[in-house]
């Protein structure tokens, strides 16, 4: 696709992953780390690699010799001897040498973007004295964060001040080390972006995730994060304009802290692949390894930047972290080829406790499937997530199903009419749930139930309701899923009462209603709807169309046939 | 997550993307093929290869000693010398040599079929003289097809013997090859279904694809295969029958023709992954390679099997072959880049007319979508296809975006009810059409209008009428879709007329009756409808909620303010 060469500072899994996008672009990598065996090594045996220590000007220099762009899976490389080899030979580097050396010491990082006006936790240049410790605890507050301005990552280099009684700890762990501190964020999620930005300058930010952390260390990513579109379009625009500030071109993970009053801070910039963005693998068509490639290249973006696969992908992805046994951690792994949705990710590394050694990526149409399934990944739970179910979000209590329909009815006096519907429900083989719900007397209860409706997977409600019939508007009101009313014949008024409560509902909330007692078509509709976007609905409607045909046809040949008198006196009512 | 090592004979790009799949799961593979530089062996440097030939039994032998488990990426092996070298030293072998064997000789296959009551199209074996063949044509008829029993692959080795006078030519072309003829099947379709078979003889069946050859080459995959239901569940049925009859364990891809009445033959299996199933790389959570890395090596498959990674994934694959012209191939390569949902694979081969250099995966939530996009990278058209409008199938005329929803009326007369409610479809962003369709007066164009929908793309059909209102019903009874109907007040009987019509539907066909006039709740519902799978518009119709509750907030407010006279001295109705 390409004849120019990457060469890699760096030969993690990082560079392992970048490696393997490369290959599938025809574009040649090699790759600069000290041993023959590293990850990103392992995977590419189309030139020899270079034996060093991306921190070694020579090795550098050697590997510069050998390609035409140079880029890195780690920002703790020389970035002087980076600046040094570009002077001397021409070769590109991306990201630029500059921004690896701006982000690589985290105070400057920060500097640099409080000057480009990017929302950031306030922070301040620190000696390592336990006075001026002190004064930033009268300054800040307690408790506060030291940090290591450098060689810091997965929560290494990173000391909580709780109180002026940590100060003394504070110095002895982060000794030797450039220092800084930041206001304690008490942020309610941490959030990334993977923002990627071609050699024009152009940006294009992948969805908003969500991080969580456990022992200092990633282990899980949520995408897109669990927070509303506001917020994630919001963190999208910070992590755009943040990568925007640095030229050049590549990709960069963008991690940020949401506050209880929805601000977003910026955590820390990584000018590399990063862990909150393996999710792409799976759930994006292209991922951020090939983001990278195609960005340092010059080589095209899809148009219309293409982020999650489709607007229905959900994902998880889990760090696989060394076990405490050795090779411990392939029985995840083994949970994880078991289990539908999930794919395994290793990285050729040998074991050790806590070390990255592959992660595993879960991707389904609902984030609720996608936790059940990491569930059963981790052993939380020993029954294995059928394909079938996917779509849906709750079980049906003491079943193994999760329902996307849920019948309510004001009154069981309701039930012989509603349970028609459900008869059709079963009939077709969809998951539902039937319950009693009075708008009138239990109003609390039709409340929650509306509200929390989505949540639970249901994906259409059906309320039946006779006289003064509220139930159905007023679910309708509550929730934003399609509610199918239908009228129940009371002893007075033909039903036409509830005809008209159900269906003469006010501009804004929409009930589909049905004829008077007929919950088999309010059920029909219900499938109707499902298979508006899931084939496998649409095609037993189809068959159901057809079957009432034949069964019209037959009778009408049965009526041609024996004639009308006859048919008549067989006909049952 | 396997300490056994993989010996593949061959490698080439499907070696190549075995190894690829073998990574991501830490084990290893050691390829058996002539040169250094074979794809497969491009991108595995962690042991040395086997240079020499897999019909070289020493070579095998050499392999064998390296290995646990052979595999192939071609079945034109030595299978005899693989007979020898499992009993000589135990390395398992998967597939079976003797299923190679019988495979890869295409008469054998065809008998082993037929004994084993797998529909195939008729043949016989026959021999290389006029006089032989001149029999065939006067028992088969003519055209029929003269087919090499081995070394036959991408239509080399296949005559078609149109009638007697081709026969001296068809001698000619496959001289001294041992021959077969078969009946000629004057299929409709070409389809494919890849099948895995795991060490406990379970298998385990991808979706039904259609594939469609240019050149005797293998052009396109559709996946699924654009026929119905039944016939995709027989080709899989079909499939996995062919497959289970082959002990042992590994990938299979099995050919098939569909002939006009329906009917399914085996056209021939291939013993190893297949070009067929290069879409599962983008379309599946398990892709075809790495399937058949887990049946080999004993390693567990998903339980219940994952096909397609959703239920609403299409995707169309696009052989790169190499152009007439050194790397022209690479500017379709370069389109596809553009092309959002689409995902370049290349192989590490030189250039030459015809080879197969890559392929293109192109993934969507709909066929029609892919065709489009499919369309840009052939260069049919300029216009990329936009990220926004994948879910949807149909253009509306002059207009670039493709309706979500239909707007049907009975009379223009209903325009200004129905236009409220596309104002709200407008607002909203939902694409949608709008149009007359009466069923009294236009009513084959109402039949068409319903039975096109789903094809076109339309989620939902709201439709508007007054009187003896028959359109929603008429349309819901040819139509899988949801309909909503819209009762329209007329001059007499206040719209209770049209609301009856509309609302009382017999059992069996719903209709989404909203109240009288309403046209703006019949758009909300379909809103809602969409939301159902796509969370963009669930997440408006919660905006939209909000708001509605915000206006009314805002005027208790004023109300409660300013007092009930003031309110009312500025009340616009």
């Amino acid at each position: 696709m390409d004849s120019q060469t990457i060469g890699i500072l760096g030969g993690g899994q990082l560079g392992r992953m970048i490696v393997e996008a490369a290959h599938r672009l025809n574009i040649k990598t090699i790759i600069l780390e000290n041993g023959s065996q590293a990850p990103a090594k392992q995977i590419n045996a189309l030139d020899p690699h270079v034996d060093g220590s991306f921190k070694d000007p020579k090795a550098i220099a050697e590997l510069a010799a050998k390609c035409d762009i140079l880029t890195v899976e780690i920002e703790h490389v020389d970035t002087d001897a980076l600046i040094q080899v570009q002077k001397d030979t021409g070769v590109k580097i991306f990201p630029l040498p500059e921004t690896i050396a701006l982000i690589k010491d985290k105070y400057l990082q920060k500097e640099h973007l409080i000057k480009n006006n990017i929302a950031v936790a306030e922070s301040v240049d620190v000696e390592s004295t336990e006075a001026a410790l002190q004064d930033i605890g009268s300054k800040f507050g307690y408790p506060y964060m030291l940090k290591s301005r450098t060689m810091a990552y997965d929560g290494r280099g990173n000391f909580v001040v709780k109180d002026k009684s940590y100060i003394p700890e504070a110095l002895e762990v982060l000794a030797d080390r450039p220092l800084y501190a930041e206001k304690w964020a008490s942020f309610t999620k941490e959030l990334a972006v993977m923002v990627v930005r071609a050699i024009d300058g152009t940006v294009y930010s992948y969805p908003t995730v969500e991080t969580i952390h456990r022992d200092n260390i990633c282990h899980t990513v949520y995408a897109p994060a669990r927070v509303n579109d506001t917020i994630q379009k919001r963190a999208q625009i910070l992590a755009d304009n943040a990568v925007k500030s640095f030229p050049g071109a590549g990709i960069f993970g963008v991690e940020m802290f949401l506050l209880p009053d929805g601000e977003l801070l910026i955590n820390e910039i990584a000018p590399r692949p990063h862990n909150s963005g393996h999710y792409t693998i799976d759930a994006c068509v292209t991922s951020q390894f090939e983001a990278h490639v195609r960005a340092i290249t010059g080589l095209p973006m899809p148009k219309n930047f293409t982020c999650l696969s489709t607007a229905s992908t959900n994902s998880i992805m889990l760090n696989v972290l060394g076990d405490s046994k050795p090779d411990g951690e392939l029985e995840l792994c083994r949970r994880a080829l078991e289990t539908p949705h999930a794919s395994v990710y290793l990285y050729g590394k040998s074991t050790r406790p806590g070390r990255k050694m592959g992660h595993i990526n879960i991707v389904s149409q609902s984030m609720v499937d996608c936790e059940r399934r990491l569930a059963y990944i981790e052993g939380e739970t020993d029954t294995v997530p059928n394909e079938k179910e996917q779509v849906s979000d709750n079980v049906v209590p003491g079943t193994s199903t999760r329902p996307l329909v849920g019948v309510i009815m004001g009154s069981d006096s309701d039930l012989p009419v509603m349970s028609l519907g459900c008869n059709i429900l079963k009939q077709f083989g969809v998951p539902f749930e039937v319950t009693i719900v009075s708008a009138h007397r239990t109003p609390q209860r039709m409340a929650k139930y509306a509200a929390d409706a989505p949540q639970r997977g249901l994906k259409c409600i059906i309320a039946g309701a006779g006289g003064a019939a509220h139930l159905p508007g007023m679910v309708a009101a509550m929730t934003p899923l399609p509610v199918v009313g239908v009228p129940v014949k009371g002893s007075t008024l033909d039903g036409v009462d509830s005809l008209h409560s159900i269906v003469q509902m006010p501009r804004g909330i929409p009930v589909a209603t049905v004829a008077i007692n007929n919950a088999t078509n309010a059920a029909l509709l219900a499938i109707r709807i499902l298979g508006v976007f899931d084939s496998q609905w649409m095609s037993k409607m189809e068959t159901y169309m057809n079957n009432m045909e034949d069964e019209v046809l037959e009778k009408a040949e049965k009526l041609e046939n024996g004639g009308y008198e006859e048919y008549l006196s067989t006909y049952k009512k």
